[in-house]
């Protein structure tokens, strides 16, 4: 992966005078403004497009529900793959909302699924290991997870011209797998890392606790590939390669929540220079994302209490994200009102 | 106008049912969730819509721009409106980027506006009368303002279809007006009412505090159509009655910043089961508005540090509000994921 910062002097100053000449007060859209700088100086251009958007949305399994860090069965995972080649999970219905495409991703899900339009193969492995006793996945795995995540979105970006990337994710026990990476790589102390995920009573958690504990006892690890072999899921790997894989293409990734952001962590801890191009959408209402939020650095675009995954939250804040690009190329300048040239 | 309050106890526990027993854990999209409860009840229905959207763009003009209240001469809201009717302001930008139609009502521009098919006219007068020195207009044309408004809301919605009203607004020295009235009707200290509007040093500050002083004093009235007429603005009043239209035809109505929670104000003032329709997009950077919002108990969607108007954050929160509808309307039961019926 070859990717740059995105810092370009020139051009910045180009679109913030931009920014500042258009006919409204300067700075009056707040943050829809530095959400425009950003995507000029990602798309490499002062007349950013955002229009066409994809999410992928990668799923894969977790040895670590065979420790019980879930209160949801691991075949969840799969069900819910059903429902969005269905068309009818929450991430398509909000895709639907905000005119997005949708294709699911099969990182490593434990089963074999029949093959559909909406559906890319990927499978790395049929699940990983339970973390809790071995690594999730070789180094081998987690490079070619990597691999396909950049492959990827590099194809499928170009293939259909989008202008942005969105990821999601679906696979039950992965806000443990999340958390295992955010201790090591933020690093934070893994109880403010844990939380309840997809919902837990307070046995559960306890029972979530004990198990990325032991996890984390079993290796001292830190550096980012080996940290995510030894913790991490095929989809989050995949869409830490995926994070990779659009930078180097140069469009924005709209992240999504606490799992989302795991992967982006891993990829910023990968290649520092990928900050530059995500898009934070959303606060989630899991425990650690806000601490995850800080340690990237990032200030979301929303905050509504989400905690689903999918790609939801990401997919709410890419209305924003055309707003911005529409902001540099569509609205006149104060010099062409006062001058009647509209 | 007649409404009534939007409460279905029968309703709202069916769709609340419905909410929990979707392929989701229960209350993982957090405010959606209630946002999709509370369109459900203004709707009447569990299946509601939000996917044609009509922003209504009110301009007025405002007396109290003689007494210096804005750092922008008051030929800017015709320039605007210009810039608005040509597709070249932010609000229209907004408007692409989310698909929404845009409608400006002349409400009181103070000039003669050439006919145009994106312009209604509603004129009641050119322009308020100075409110340092006297009432801003007569009752008869509050009221006449309120009528309009609701007419317009009516009829609008029902010509078009349109599932989604918001309210825009333009017109320079309106954030002086709206000052007035939430400090008269919230109510609130004065102080706490006055911001720097589209912008002021601290002279043009102080200039704006005297003046709206020296307005507040000249009336104790308390009454809102008595307030409206005092301190009001023609497109604030006609928002006023559009909000009021709306409810009566059960539809929901995303409100923008500062005037606009302002116009919201007037409208709950005038008929309390009118809070019930409101949904409020984004608190504003205007100094005022949080407190304003907390009296109308109100907990925005968004915090972006806008404060253009325009309606530029109701266009941004309408996509929050399509993803609500779409999280009744198409997202599988777990049942039906669970049984394969999918």
């Amino acid at each position: 992966v070859t990717m740059g910062s995105t810092a370009d002097a020139a051009l910045a100053a180009e679109v913030q005078a931009r920014l500042d000449g258009k006919a409204k007060p300067p700075g009056a859209l707040g943050r829809i403004e530095a959400l425009a700088l950003q995507l000029a100086l990602i798309q490499a251009t002062a007349a950013p497009t955002a229009d066409k958007a994809l999410l992928l949305l990668c799923a894969g399994d977790h040895g670590l529900t065979q420790a019980g860090v879930s209160s949801y069965p691991a075949s969840v995972t799969q069900a819910m793959v059903a429902t969005l080649l269905a068309g009818r999970a929450t991430a398509n219905a909000f895709a639907r909302a905000v005119g997005a495409e949708v294709l699911v991703v099969d990182a490593g899900v434990d089963a074999d699924l029949a093959a559909h339009p909406q559906l890319v193969d990927a499978k790395v492995g049929r699940g990983t290991h339970n973390a809790l006793l071995q690594p999730a996945m070789s180094a081998a795995q987690a490079r070619q997870a990597l691999e396909r995540g950049a492959a990827l979105a590099r194809d499928q970006l170009a293939t259909g011209g989008f202008d942005v990337l969105l990821l999601g994710e679906m696979g039950i026990g992965n806000s443990a797998s999340a958390a295992l990476l955010m201790h090591r790589l933020a690093p934070a102390p893994l109880a403010d890392c844990i939380g309840v995920g997809a919902g837990h009573d307070a046995e559960g958690l306890a029972r979530k606790v004990a198990a990325l504990q032991a996890a984390a006892q079993r290796s001292a690890v830190t550096a980012p590939l080996e940290v995510l072999a030894e913790f991490g899921g095929f989809e989050i790997a995949m869409m830490a390669g995926a994070v990779l894989g659009a930078a180097e293409a140069r469009r924005p990734v709209i992240v999504d929540g606490f799992i989302g952001s795991a992967a982006a962590l891993v990829a910023v801890r990968l290649e520092p220079a990928a900050a530059d191009y995500l898009i934070f959408s959303h606060r989630s209402a899991e425990r650690g994302h806000a601490r995850m939020l800080d340690t990237l650095g990032a200030e979301p675009l929303l905050d509504l209490s989400l905690r689903l995954g999918e790609g939801t939250g990401a997919l709410l804040a890419l209305p924003l994200v055309r707003a911005a690009a529409r902001l540099l190329t569509d609205v006149a300048s104060l010099d062409e009102v006062l001058e009647g040239r509209l």
